[in-house]
């Protein structure tokens, strides 16, 4: 166990937007003796390597970790598991793996089905980052990026005793604030804070008529944003949280269909009271600050 | 006629963000001999002077006007046609009556019937700067709001010769860009744009648990951030512009259903290509420039 927030090898797995992120906090909080970068393309690695993000680079998962007291799993999320189960087979005796995808059920179930035990202290427990950025790669990485943010870490009553507090140690030495939720919790509640926001950014660019780009405003392209997303990160997320993301997507339909019957009835009472409903959710979430 | 983009005296009715913004934009640019601000509320009115968006206040609508060689009407779009017929009763001859309503229908089918004609080439046509903040109030008006905005301009076989023209010079004096629709076309075209887009951000907010803002991020901030508007100025807007915004909503419906079939189907295919459609519009809409 590192003293004082400082840690030995930490393997960072795919060095993006997020692990790129990791590298720079650890390397300008100076928290690790050593920042490896394990990828599949070269090109990412040099980036990684170019922003400062990693001491060493190399595209063999096995020969990367294989001196890691710390393993984060940052690709995207239909690939964590095997990556996980694969990095904790050549680890050293002790090491902490953990991610950050951004569903946590099927990861963590999959970890957890395949995980053998060596006996040595070995642990995984999921995590989950919640910062981002519409922008990808690791040439868009910031130290800072984890600086304030929460990380929900997902224990399940198999996690080994001590690993939520590992993991809790180094989110917190990057400026993250740590919260726990079983991951059907998590996904549940990223459903709705995420996932939804998504689905109906992205329904409601598909909806508007080329036509009339010209005329859409900054109401249109703030409600839209994050459609602009990479579909081959976003897919995957969908598809590993069908059901919570079908439920949220349900209160929602609840929730618009109250506006377009306030509407199609004249109901003018109603319709300010839902737009003042929102208004006041909005407040609320402001008032909890950034 | 003012020659060279001058103008003479200029009467904003409503000094909030879109009527303190033209005001600061004819002053900094020197383009009127003098704005006079007229308002119902002595609070409004002051932090207008204060600003510097106005050379002179009054809550007198008639007296504010009688010496307006151009009359902008920037009041919540369900008061926009009384107050359209109130001044155009009480200009000089020749005067051009113009509004920055966001619904266009309602508004210019009053206006016309109810228009006293004086035969003295008094004019009115529709106008709606394209332009706005979801913080409203004249305290945050800005000279620059309308600067490479687009300025819709709504004539109909009505409107007098000359009036569009004369509007349109009005507006480009102040950084615009102004194209022309018939109120019908941009009733439509701000359904799919803004009044959508507000109505589904005001539905995320709403069924988004408040248990769960602690966890909501930039993707959820951005995408209900419309729904910080004013419930006070949107719900008229809906309320004027009920057809068009149900019609978008139908297009809206069908798109967030081809989403959800996909996912409940598991068909990630079809789920990626709809991901990748929306994220194409998104790049054509940013391609656009801002």
């Amino acid at each position: 166990m590192p003293g004082m927030g400082q840690f030995d090898t930490v393997a960072i797995v795919g060095v993006g937007l997020i692990g790129g992120s990791i590298g720079l906090a650890l390397r300008e909080r100076k928290l690790a003796r050593s920042v490896v970068g394990i990828g599949r393309r070269e090109s990412s690695l040099a980036a990684a390597t170019k922003v400062g993000a990693i001491d060493r680079a190399t595209t063999d998962l096995a020969e990367g970790v294989a001196l890691a007291e710390i393993v984060v799993v940052c690709t995207p999320v239909d690939t964590v598991a095997e990556i996980v189960l694969k990095a904790a087979a050549a680890t050293p005796s002790g090491a902490l793996v953990t991610d950050a995808g951004s569903t946590k059920q099927a990861i963590v179930a999959a970890v957890e089905a395949g995980w053998v035990d060596r006996g040595d202290g070995s642990q995984f427990v999921g995590s989950h980052p919640v910062a981002g950025d519409h922008r990808t790669g690791p040439s868009h990485a910031r130290a800072d990026l984890l600086n304030g943010r929460t990380v929900i870490v997902t224990p399940t009553p198999a996690t080994p005793a001590g690993a939520v507090e590992r993991v809790t140690s180094f989110w917190q030495a990057l400026g993250a604030n740590v919260t726990t939720l079983s991951p059907a919790e998590h996904d549940a509640a990223l459903a709705a804070t995420s996932h939804l926001p998504h689905l109906v950014a992205a329904a409601l660019a598909a909806a508007t008529p080329e036509r009339l780009l010209p005329l859409a405003a900054s109401g249109w392209r703030d409600t839209t944003r994050v459609a602009g997303g990479d579909p081959a990160l976003w897919r995957p997320i969908f598809a590993t949280n069908r059901g919570p993301v079908l439920a949220a997507l349900e209160n929602f339909q609840r929730s618009i269909g109250k506006l377009r019957d306030a509407l199609e009835q004249g109901d003018d009472r109603q319709l300010l009271a839902l737009l003042e409903q929102a208004e006041r959710i909005k407040s609320d979430h402001d008032a909890l600050g950034d």
